[in-house]
Protein backbone atom coordinates (compact mmCIF):
# COMPACT_ATOMS: atom_id res chain seq x y z
CA UNK A 1 0.00 0.00 0.00
CA UNK A 2 1.95 2.65 -1.27
CA UNK A 3 5.04 1.59 -0.16
CA UNK A 4 6.89 0.70 -3.28
CA UNK A 5 9.20 2.84 -5.47
CA UNK A 6 7.36 4.93 -8.11
CA UNK A 7 8.76 6.67 -10.82
CA UNK A 8 8.09 10.14 -10.65
CA UNK A 9 6.79 11.03 -13.60
CA UNK A 10 2.86 12.75 -13.96
CA UNK A 11 -0.16 10.04 -13.01
CA UNK A 12 -1.84 9.97 -16.14
CA UNK A 13 -5.19 8.24 -14.17
CA UNK A 14 -7.24 11.27 -12.99
CA UNK A 15 -8.82 9.52 -9.66
CA UNK A 16 -5.18 8.28 -8.70
CA UNK A 17 -3.39 11.66 -9.83
CA UNK A 18 -6.33 13.04 -7.21
CA UNK A 19 -6.00 11.01 -4.35
CA UNK A 20 -2.01 11.04 -4.52
CA UNK A 21 -2.24 15.20 -4.70
CA UNK A 22 -4.61 14.96 -1.40
CA UNK A 23 -2.09 12.23 0.61
CA UNK A 24 1.39 14.08 -0.46
CA UNK A 25 -0.50 17.68 -0.33
CA UNK A 26 -0.70 17.06 3.34
CA UNK A 27 2.33 15.03 3.18
CA UNK A 28 4.37 17.96 2.35
CA UNK A 29 2.64 20.42 4.60
CA UNK A 30 3.37 17.99 7.61
CA UNK A 31 6.89 18.07 7.07
CA UNK A 32 7.39 21.77 6.59
CA UNK A 33 5.58 22.21 9.89
CA UNK A 34 8.06 19.78 11.24
CA UNK A 35 11.10 21.83 9.77
CA UNK A 36 9.57 25.09 11.08
CA UNK A 37 9.37 23.94 14.49
CA UNK A 38 12.42 21.29 14.74
CA UNK A 39 14.97 24.42 12.94
CA UNK A 40 12.70 27.33 14.46
CA UNK A 41 12.50 28.48 10.50
CA UNK A 42 9.45 30.46 8.78
CA UNK A 43 8.05 28.92 6.20
CA UNK A 44 5.70 29.83 3.14
CA UNK A 45 4.00 27.05 0.78
CA UNK A 46 2.16 27.50 -2.38
CA UNK A 47 0.64 24.80 -4.82
CA UNK A 48 -1.52 25.74 -7.95
CA UNK A 49 -3.54 22.49 -8.84
CA UNK A 50 -3.46 21.14 -12.36
CA UNK A 51 -6.52 23.19 -12.86
CA UNK A 52 -4.93 26.21 -11.07
CA UNK A 53 -6.93 25.98 -7.51
CA UNK A 54 -4.46 27.25 -4.43
CA UNK A 55 -3.36 25.74 -1.54
CA UNK A 56 -1.36 27.23 0.86
CA UNK A 57 0.58 26.89 3.90
CA UNK A 58 2.36 29.03 5.97
CA UNK A 59 4.29 28.23 9.84
CA UNK A 60 2.98 31.75 10.76
CA UNK A 61 1.69 34.61 8.65
CA UNK A 62 1.72 34.00 4.84
CA UNK A 63 1.84 37.65 3.82
CA UNK A 64 4.79 38.22 6.86
CA UNK A 65 6.44 35.61 4.71
CA UNK A 66 5.94 37.03 1.21
CA UNK A 67 6.92 40.44 2.53
CA UNK A 68 9.94 39.21 3.81
CA UNK A 69 10.89 37.46 0.43
CA UNK A 70 10.19 40.97 -1.77
CA UNK A 71 12.33 42.64 0.18
CA UNK A 72 15.30 40.42 0.17
CA UNK A 73 17.91 40.38 -2.84
CA UNK A 74 19.23 37.49 -3.48
CA UNK A 75 18.69 34.01 -2.35
CA UNK A 76 20.73 31.94 -0.22
CA UNK A 77 19.84 29.17 -2.57
CA UNK A 78 17.27 28.65 -4.90
CA UNK A 79 16.74 25.38 -6.80
CA UNK A 80 13.96 24.05 -9.56
CA UNK A 81 13.23 21.15 -10.49
CA UNK A 82 16.06 20.62 -12.68
CA UNK A 83 18.23 21.07 -9.87
CA UNK A 84 16.64 18.56 -7.90
CA UNK A 85 16.58 15.91 -10.48
CA UNK A 86 20.28 16.44 -10.86
CA UNK A 87 21.05 15.71 -7.21
CA UNK A 88 19.04 12.56 -7.35
CA UNK A 89 21.17 11.37 -10.07
CA UNK A 90 24.45 12.12 -8.21
CA UNK A 91 22.88 10.38 -5.64
CA UNK A 92 21.98 7.21 -7.68
CA UNK A 93 25.37 7.37 -9.31
CA UNK A 94 27.00 7.20 -6.24
CA UNK A 95 25.22 4.17 -5.26
CA UNK A 96 26.37 2.34 -8.19
CA UNK A 97 29.98 3.72 -7.54
CA UNK A 98 29.54 2.27 -3.99
CA UNK A 99 28.43 -1.49 -5.45
CA UNK A 100 30.59 -1.64 -7.76
CA UNK A 101 33.69 -0.95 -5.82
CA UNK A 102 32.15 -3.09 -3.14
CA UNK A 103 32.12 -5.68 -5.66
CA UNK A 104 35.94 -5.47 -7.21
CA UNK A 105 37.58 -4.63 -3.80
CA UNK A 106 35.46 -7.35 -1.17
CA UNK A 107 33.92 -9.83 -3.24
CA UNK A 108 31.92 -11.45 -0.47
CA UNK A 109 29.74 -8.66 -0.61
CA UNK A 110 28.64 -10.07 -3.79
CA UNK A 111 24.99 -11.40 -4.10
CA UNK A 112 23.38 -9.61 -1.61
CA UNK A 113 25.78 -10.44 1.17
CA UNK A 114 25.90 -6.42 2.12
CA UNK A 115 23.70 -4.01 3.25
CA UNK A 116 23.71 -1.26 1.34
CA UNK A 117 22.08 2.28 2.58
CA UNK A 118 18.62 2.48 1.42
CA UNK A 119 17.48 5.30 -1.02
CA UNK A 120 16.07 6.65 1.23
CA UNK A 121 18.28 6.29 3.99
CA UNK A 122 21.18 8.05 1.41
CA UNK A 123 18.44 11.13 0.72
CA UNK A 124 18.26 12.18 4.11
CA UNK B 1 19.80 6.52 12.44
CA UNK B 2 17.43 8.98 12.08
CA UNK B 3 14.73 6.39 12.50
CA UNK B 4 13.20 6.37 15.90
CA UNK B 5 10.25 8.43 16.41
CA UNK B 6 11.32 12.42 17.43
CA UNK B 7 9.18 14.73 19.21
CA UNK B 8 8.38 17.97 17.13
CA UNK B 9 9.90 20.97 18.94
CA UNK B 10 12.67 23.12 18.65
CA UNK B 11 16.13 21.23 18.73
CA UNK B 12 18.33 23.05 21.42
CA UNK B 13 21.58 21.76 20.38
CA UNK B 14 22.88 24.32 17.43
CA UNK B 15 25.19 21.34 15.79
CA UNK B 16 22.54 19.16 15.33
CA UNK B 17 19.62 21.63 14.63
CA UNK B 18 21.92 22.88 11.64
CA UNK B 19 22.23 19.04 10.14
CA UNK B 20 18.71 18.72 10.70
CA UNK B 21 17.86 22.13 8.46
CA UNK B 22 20.28 20.92 5.82
CA UNK B 23 19.00 16.69 5.74
CA UNK B 24 14.82 18.04 6.02
CA UNK B 25 15.21 21.29 3.42
CA UNK B 26 16.76 19.01 0.52
CA UNK B 27 13.49 16.30 1.71
CA UNK B 28 11.33 19.05 1.78
CA UNK B 29 12.50 20.11 -1.47
CA UNK B 30 12.05 16.58 -3.16
CA UNK B 31 8.89 15.91 -2.05
CA UNK B 32 7.47 19.22 -3.36
CA UNK B 33 9.42 18.14 -6.77
CA UNK B 34 7.74 14.61 -6.66
CA UNK B 35 4.33 16.36 -6.09
CA UNK B 36 4.75 19.08 -8.52
CA UNK B 37 5.47 16.18 -11.25
CA UNK B 38 3.33 13.01 -9.97
CA UNK B 39 0.08 15.77 -9.62
CA UNK B 40 1.17 18.18 -12.54
CA UNK B 41 1.27 21.66 -10.12
CA UNK B 42 2.85 24.23 -9.46
CA UNK B 43 4.99 24.58 -6.29
CA UNK B 44 6.72 27.21 -4.45
CA UNK B 45 8.48 27.00 -1.15
CA UNK B 46 10.03 29.72 0.64
CA UNK B 47 11.78 28.78 3.83
CA UNK B 48 14.17 31.98 6.21
CA UNK B 49 16.61 29.82 8.36
CA UNK B 50 16.51 31.20 12.32
CA UNK B 51 19.15 33.72 11.15
CA UNK B 52 16.82 34.97 7.89
CA UNK B 53 18.44 33.45 5.44
CA UNK B 54 16.28 32.68 2.09
CA UNK B 55 16.09 29.05 0.95
CA UNK B 56 13.88 28.40 -1.65
CA UNK B 57 11.90 26.26 -4.07
CA UNK B 58 9.57 26.55 -7.53
CA UNK B 59 9.12 24.15 -9.91
CA UNK B 60 9.44 26.47 -12.46
CA UNK B 61 9.74 29.68 -11.99
CA UNK B 62 9.21 31.55 -8.26
CA UNK B 63 8.11 35.06 -9.87
CA UNK B 64 5.85 33.40 -12.09
CA UNK B 65 4.04 31.40 -9.39
CA UNK B 66 3.77 34.25 -7.11
CA UNK B 67 2.67 36.58 -9.02
CA UNK B 68 -0.19 34.10 -9.48
CA UNK B 69 -0.38 34.18 -5.93
CA UNK B 70 -1.22 37.91 -6.09
CA UNK B 71 -3.74 37.68 -8.06
CA UNK B 72 -6.07 34.98 -6.60
CA UNK B 73 -8.37 36.13 -4.75
CA UNK B 74 -9.46 33.44 -2.02
CA UNK B 75 -6.99 30.24 -1.49
CA UNK B 76 -8.76 26.95 -1.48
CA UNK B 77 -7.24 25.97 1.19
CA UNK B 78 -4.76 27.74 3.88
CA UNK B 79 -2.83 25.88 6.76
CA UNK B 80 -0.61 27.03 8.95
CA UNK B 81 1.07 25.27 12.02
CA UNK B 82 -1.85 25.01 14.23
CA UNK B 83 -4.09 23.70 11.37
CA UNK B 84 -1.50 20.94 11.18
CA UNK B 85 -1.33 20.27 15.03
CA UNK B 86 -4.90 20.06 15.28
CA UNK B 87 -4.68 17.11 12.28
CA UNK B 88 -1.85 15.66 13.62
CA UNK B 89 -3.80 15.60 17.43
CA UNK B 90 -7.09 14.35 15.58
CA UNK B 91 -5.27 11.51 14.15
CA UNK B 92 -3.84 10.36 17.46
CA UNK B 93 -7.04 10.37 19.04
CA UNK B 94 -8.19 8.45 16.35
CA UNK B 95 -5.25 5.22 16.71
CA UNK B 96 -5.89 6.05 20.44
CA UNK B 97 -9.90 5.19 19.99
CA UNK B 98 -8.93 2.35 17.72
CA UNK B 99 -6.56 0.40 19.83
CA UNK B 100 -9.22 0.92 23.04
CA UNK B 101 -12.41 -0.26 20.75
CA UNK B 102 -9.99 -3.34 19.73
CA UNK B 103 -9.25 -4.52 23.00
CA UNK B 104 -12.99 -4.04 24.71
CA UNK B 105 -14.47 -5.85 21.32
CA UNK B 106 -11.85 -8.28 20.41
CA UNK B 107 -9.61 -9.43 23.86
CA UNK B 108 -7.48 -11.02 21.75
CA UNK B 109 -6.02 -8.33 20.07
CA UNK B 110 -4.65 -7.80 23.79
CA UNK B 111 -0.80 -7.06 24.32
CA UNK B 112 0.43 -6.63 21.03
CA UNK B 113 -1.14 -9.10 19.10
CA UNK B 114 -3.14 -6.84 16.13
CA UNK B 115 -0.81 -4.86 13.71
CA UNK B 116 -1.67 -1.63 14.30
CA UNK B 117 -1.41 1.03 11.23
CA UNK B 118 1.84 2.94 11.91
CA UNK B 119 1.45 7.03 12.45
CA UNK B 120 3.37 7.14 9.02
CA UNK B 121 0.53 5.01 7.69
CA UNK B 122 -2.51 7.15 8.53
CA UNK B 123 -0.91 10.09 7.62
CA UNK B 124 -0.04 9.34 3.96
Amino acid sequence: MGRKKIQIQRITDERNRQVTFTKRKFGLMKKAYELSVLCDCEIALIIFNHSNKLFQYASTDMDKVLLKYTEYNEPHESRTNADIIEVKRGQEKFTLDFMLFSEKEYPETRRGNVTLPSHGQMLQ
